[in-house]
C-alpha cells in the first residue's frame, strides 16, 4: 500500500502557496521548479487540488495557481483526498457470501467484522489527517527550515512574481 | 491507494483457522475453496503468512496450514503487516531539499513537517488494528454470522478433516 507521490507534491505545494501574497499566483511551471518534480505529472495534481476547491487558477499575465481559501481552513486530509480520493484503503469483497457457508444478502445485516474494524482504522487515519491545517504547517517551517533556506525561498517567490 | 486483496483474504483465512481443531490443518486447496478465491493468489499469502509466523505449514497426509500461535494473540496488525509489509504508506522523498530553497541535509535535524503529520496518522492507524485480534473476530463472527451459515460452516470443516 502506497499512497501516491503527489500526495507529498501536493502538500508540499498548498503549504507553499500559503506564503503567497494575496492576489497573485505561481503557475504550474513555477511550482515544479520550486518543488524539483515533473511539470506534466504536478499538472495533473494540481487540477485536482482545483477541483477540491482547494486552489483555483488564475487567468492573464499574473496568472497561475493560488490558495481558494485560507490555509486554516484547509485540512492535510483535504488536500489527500483530493489528490487520493476518499475510498477507504480497505474494500470488502463481501468473502463471507462465498464458499460453502455462504447465505442470501439479506442474512447479514451488519457489515463484516473484519471490513468494520478495517473501516474504524481508516476512520481514525482520516481523524488524524484531519486535524492538521495548512496553517500548521507553515508555522512548522517556520519553526524547523534552515534559515538560509527561508531566506532563498523567499527570494526566489520574490523574483518568480516580478 | 489500495490495500491488497490479500489482506481481505488473509485475515478471513486465519480466523476460519482459529476455528480447526487443535493439531489439524486445512489445505491451501481447501482454504480457497472455503473462500472463494484463487488459490494460486492465495497460496502466496499463506506463505506471507508463514514467514510472519502466523501460520505453520505441516507435513504430510493431513498437512496443511494452521495458526502458529493461539487467536488472542495475533492481532488484525499482525496479518496485515504480514500481507503488506510495514512500511508507511506515505514515503517522504524530501522534497524539501530540492529546488531554490535546499540546504545541506545536516541543517534539517527534524524529518519534514508533512512527513510527521503522515507517520502520525499511520501510527494510529496501526495501533488502531493492534487493538484487534482474531479471538475478537471470532467472538464477532459467532455473534453475527447468519446461524445457517455457521452450521455449514462446521459441516464443511468436518468433511474437510475427515
Amino acid at each position: 500500500m502506497k499512497l501516491s507521490d503527489g500526495v507529498e507534491w501536493g502538500v508540499h505545494v498548498v503549504t507553499l502557496l500559503a506564503y503567497l501574497p494575496e492576489d497573485r499566483a505561481l503557475t504550474s511551471a513555477r511550482l515544479a521548479e520550486y518543488h524539483g518534480v515533473p511539470a506534466a505529472y504536478l499538472a495533473k495534481h494540481l487540477q485536482a487540488l482545483s477541483r477540491a476547491e482547494i486552489l483555483e487558477s488564475v487567468q492573464g499575465p499574473r496568472g497561475g495557481y493560488r490558495l481558494a481559501r485560507p490555509p486554516a481552513t484547509v485540512t492535510v486530509l483535504d488536500v489527500v483526498e483530493a489528490i487520493e480520493g476518499t475510498e477507504p484503503a480497505f474494500r470488502c469483497t463481501e468473502i463471507r457470501r462465498r464458499g460453502p457457508g455462504a447465505r442470501p444478502a439479506r442474512e447479514y445485516p451488519l457489515p463484516c467484522a473484519i471490513d468494520r474494524v478495517m473501516r474504524s482504522a481508516d476512520t481514525v487515519w482520516r481523524a488524524s489527517l484531519g486535524a492538521v491545517t495548512i496553517a500548521d504547517l507553515t508555522s512548522a517551517v517556520g519553526r524547523d527550515a534552515p534559515p538560509k533556506s527561508l531566506v532563498a525561498g523567499a527570494e526566489w517567490m520574490r523574483e518568480a512574481l516580478r
